[in-house]
């Protein structure tokens, strides 16, 4: 069913319009390529948030410097299976292609390699890197922290990045892909909800009078999202960000947040090559069992789908793919003018 | 503030006690003595319930075959930084200090090292693990998988374990240590709650209507606790599963569970020498900065106070140096009952 405050774009139109676009602002053609390939497959896999709808800001980055269009990642130090690169602020996309990439290499040497990444720029849709690497074979796990957004436990202010971790694992044709913010709701979804004046399913954070409540407008007003599980997801973003910032010896949260936009990110990618362990000809058989077995759970009520991490993004491929991707109307207007 | 319902005993004896207790029970007396050690300062660290409250049964469990005392962990495969071990139903807590160690030679090695560990026994607090890599200078992580106690979101049977996570950061003598399972709150918790007839803080489950509730003794009679944010606790609960089971060729939480007690785990064990890092004079100012900037949050009220992970273990240790662990006397009177 079609929506008319949307348009319907297939994934061609919208890789060609994004990289028109991005020639226009400077970047090579190969990389400009790379860039709307990412962006529009990020759409297609129907995470908006960090796909289309968030391609204007990374122009206007890129316009104003904080996104160094032709830097590309360097080299900092290496001890064997871990690495440290400098993102040279270079497109976050790219760096964290480069990054996976790399991971994987060590992880051919090394049988489990990490590299950390500083003074990169935001990834985008951290899924696109576990998709990657689980693609290629490789278990996967992945961090970046953010600006702080979040509260610690217990907090007025945000202290915390939502800081996503992404984990793969390999399977058939289409891998197991978590991709979670610390958060319990994205500021983008968020706003979603508030614009279309629905309720969040759960508690999504506190209203300004310190109560939690499931009114997206109301969190949006205080700033004051909900760690998944409070002081858990709390504690989790915390040393996810401690491990970015000293693995990388990049900035963490803390040292980002003083500057006006999110910039200069920390990021980690670790691949694990399951080619030579022993049980390796078994694994798509073990996967097939712990997969079946989740989904022959007993559902709460008819309605109730049990979905496993990154099930959803493939029925939104599918549709996408027939359908169009649902583009709000000023989105899309708005990324023509930039083509003009 | 002492209560009746305890004793109060100093670490060194119940050491000495429980340590008396399995040598009766057939443990060579080094063996004993680790065992006896980790229990003991488990539970002076403020975890009873995965210190003494579970002593009894680990006897019992060692009584039964399901764990076998005199094993010890055996490599099955190498590849490099990456290395499978089998812990042939030893202890759980030898198996990991032993995987942990290792990992820590793989890290010093390759720069990063895993050992996936199957066919082992619980590892009581994942947090021991993280304080003995950290305290040796290592950046660690590791889960564990567990029988099935917490059901996929959407679900009302339980397809899931709680999966305990643990990273820890060398900090100084006090290591960072994040130890978290992927439930609101564990079943030991909410026992005591339900015993004490207190509500939780926040939902930590459904009742048998399937409504959200803050009833411990509700949830306890349901088995529906509740994931850390809900389908995202969940999620990351299946992918340690998976990630455990593949690594480790061992048991997943779905083969376990067709057993009548929990045995035969399998774990993940994740060194990273971070002593060859560019950055490594800085570390401690970088870590101190994220931490005074987190410990600067404004509470919500007067009584709040902001504690990172691990922080609080140190106030329950520095208590229990005072005054002594506190433990229930009937538990206490159990194992003196074990030690005629």
């Amino acid at each position: 069913m079609k929506d008319d405050n949307f348009l319907y774009i297939m994934t061609d139109e919208m890789q060609t319009v994004l990289q028109s676009v991005l020639i226009k602002n400077g970047y090579k053609k190969d990389t400009a390529a790379l860039l709307a390939n990412t962006f529009s497959l990020n759409s297609r896999d129907g995470i908006y948030t960090h796909g289309i709808n968030r391609f204007s800001r990374f122009v206007d980055y890129t316009k104003n410097g904080f996104v160094k269009k032709d830097a590309i990642p360097s080299l900092t130090s290496k001890s064997n299976g871990i690495e440290q690169w400098d993102g040279n602020l270079g497109p976050g996309i790219l760096n964290a292609i480069a990054a996976t990439d790399q991971s994987m290499k060590l992880a051919d040497e090394f049988g489990i390699g990490c590299v950390a990444l500083s003074n990169t720029n935001h990834w985008m849709r951290g899924g696109t890197y576990g998709w990657q690497a689980a693609m290629a074979g490789y278990v996967f796990v992945g961090f970046t922290n953010t600006i702080a957004n979040m509260p610690a436990h217990g907090a007025k202010d945000t202290k915390l990045g939502n800081n996503p971790l992404v984990i793969a694992m390999p399977y058939l044709d289409t891998p197991i892909v978590l991709d979670m913010a610390m958060s319990q709701y994205s500021f983008g979804s968020m706003e979603l909800s508030a614009m279309k004046n629905e309720e969040l399913k759960v508690y999504g954070g506190y209203d300004s009078e310190g109560n939690l409540t499931k009114d997206p407008a109301a969190i949006l007003e205080s700033r004051r999202p909900l760690p998944v599980g409070f002081w858990k997801g709390a504690g989790l973003s915390l040393l996810l960000d401690l491990l970015a910032a000293v693995l990388s010896g990049g900035l963490s949260t803390h040292e980002m947040s003083g500057r006006s936009v999110e910039y200069g990110l920390s990021q980690v990618f670790i691949s694990i090559n399951i080619k030579n362990l022993s049980n390796h000809s078994s694994i798509p058989a073990l996967i097939e069992s712990i997969i079946n077995d989740y989904k022959r759970s007993v559902p709460e009520n008819e309605q109730t789908s049990i979905s496993y991490p990154g099930e959803r993004v493939l029925n939104s491929r599918k549709r996408n793919d027939e359908t169009g991707i649902p583009v709000l109307k000023k989105i899309w207007e708005e990324i023509l003018t930039l083509n003009k």
